[in-house]
């Protein structure tokens, strides 16, 4: 398998987490740029894009934060290695579809990835676990200028860098944050959320992007809008509806705690339960109990010991990596018995939640 | 609480259980009966009823299978001891919503009841524990010669025992029988049967008779005509359609075992783990997960001790049941509560069941 080194590695929490870095899981920002004087992905015929990609991969595979990376080109991966590269957010479902020219580097720590031949020439991303838009910010920057010095970008003095979308056109930089929200969904607070962020031109996304559900309760919160602001008032602005958004999930977590604590402690019961004796499970099953196990050990009643352990099963319960797991040797149906038997063996041992019902 | 004597008894299975006695859970007969020269209680004015009372009460607590028993008018029960009767299957709900005049007589090990003013005058059942029609029709004919020497039954010696509804008319016998069929559920198969069996006159019913749910897989089948053929008769009829039924239960559990093992093991190990994990539970879903373990138990993938423990729980879960188990000192919402921790204490310290792969 042509991905087989980045299944081995995964990017680490350096020092501490802090009380926000348990409900942003990951903050990215992307940015959209293109090649003045060639034609746009979607335009462009196969020999074109091809150019393009010639053009650009020798550049970025030379930058020193790709050093020891990854790259490929799209046609050359099996599907399981596209699914398996989704379900770790490194590439797009976008780029996985396109035949002919499409390709991608990604850093050995996997927080650096540039795409070429999505739906623009180059996407760029930094992604980090944790809330972090200032490192986060200051990494694509260096990426980004490094990218510049060697590629002529397409960019207009007036209207910022061009794209292939009038949605992305201006900074063509696109902000996100993970966010794992339990206990908003818990307490059907999540509609009034997204009503409120999004009068504040800000998109509030599923797990997987535009059009997927929030299994796990987990979702990703970005700017809409990339044209009459700069880059840094868009974090800005992001930045504070993000906190706002963190502490009305802690609140949430309180009031449940004091108002409903048995339809708290019943929930992260049974999920851990079951985790621990199914037979089959579904992914999407599996992501919502790890949800709320991940929320169990947030609030002190599981032991810290297994969070690095839930934050990697969220990782590897997904369809593909499930199929990767079992060496390729299971049938897509076989699916749900294979994760349930690994879930099984990562929670035997583990002890129970223990719940304490206050005053 | 006038019930309190019936609560710390429950009738004892005599001796091993059968293979059939795992599936069949209880075996019952009632007769109708009418008093000649009054009039049915639906008819009859409330000092008519007192006066039908007063006739039969002394002469039923008379009896040598009374003594020691419980009598009581309906209407001196509170609410919660007319609700744990229903819930014991000892009165019918019609019973409790008379007004004036109805009462009863339970015998001490609770076989044999004998209702007073229900919808006809005299509704007389036995009830014992397994598949025993042989045994329960022998212990209702002696009920009844013994009730027929004390007072006048009203008889027509062409239509039979007269009855206040015309369904009952002739033998006033409804054999009936608790069956548990969590195979034929599971895979599918019991709207099948059900079509089956009522082409044959028979009956098939949820746990508490016409109209509730199938609720733990538990169904009540009974015979639907009582005129026109004998008690011997009907009983032979059922019998044979009650043997079939326990074979295709029977089958049903080996092919889920053969073909669908994990599907099996999935909704056993959840079962259990939710009964020993729950912090809020319903009577509803208990028992279906009670009926799993007992499936469980009964395939040897779960300890034969619990056996007599999840058949008691089964009764003790019921609403009412609870209600009386917390001193009656919550609040009807917070019997969900109160259900899932005694649950928990009695699954606590039981070994999880074990499952084997064939092949």
């Amino acid at each position: 398998m042509i991905i087989e080194p980045l299944l081995k590695a995964r990017p680490e929490i350096s020092g501490e987490l802090s009380r926000k870095d348990t409900i942003v899981l990951t903050t990215r920002i992307r940015f959209a740029r293109n090649l003045a004087e060639h034609p746009f992905p979607g335009w462009a015929k196969a020999d074109q894009r091809k150019e393009v990609l010639s053009a650009c991969l020798p550049s970025i595979l030379g930058l020193s934060q790709m050093k020891s990376g990854l790259s490929a080109e799209v046609d050359d991966l099996s599907e399981l290695e596209k699914q398996i590269l989704i379900e770790r957010h490194l590439i797009s479902r976008e780029l996985m579809e396109m035949k002919g020219g499409a390709g991608f580097v990604i850093s050995k720590d996997q927080s650096n990835v540039v795409m070429i031949n999505e739906e623009d020439h180059l996407r760029m991303q930094v992604l980090l676990p944790g809330f972090h838009f200032r490192k986060v910010m200051n990494a694509i920057n260096v990426l980004d200028s490094k990218v510049e010095k060697c590629l002529e970008y397409a960019f207009s003095p007036k209207l910022g860098y061009l794209t292939a979308c009038p949605t992305n056109l201006g900074t063509g930089m696109r902000a996100s944050a993970m966010m794992h929200l339990p206990a908003l969904v818990m307490s059907n607070q999540m509609e009034k959320v997204i009503r409120a962020v999004n009068q504040l031109g800000i998109a509030v996304r599923g797990l997987f992007g535009e059009g997927s559900d929030a299994s796990g309760s987990i979702f990703q919160i970005s700017n809409q809008t990339t044209l009459g602001e700069s880059e840094a008032e868009i974090i800005k602005r992001l930045t504070s509806v993000l906190n706002t958004i963190i502490e009305q999930e802690f609140n949430a977590r309180e009031t449940l705690l004091e108002t409903e604590p048995t339809k708290l402690f019943d929930k992260i019961g049974r999920a851990f339960a079951l985790l621990q004796n199914s037979y089959l499970i579904t992914s999407s099953e599996t992501m919502n109990h790890l949800s709320l196990v991940r929320l169990g050990v947030d609030m002190g009643m599981i032991s810290e010991e297994i969070r690095s352990s839930v934050d990697q099963l969220f990782i590897d319960c997904q369809p593909g990596h499930i199929q990767y797991l079992a060496d390729n040797k299971i049938e897509p149906n076989e699916r749900d018995i294979f994760r349930a038997a690994y879930l099984r063996s990562r929670f035997e041992n583990l002890t129970k939640p223990e719940f304490i019902f206050k005053k």
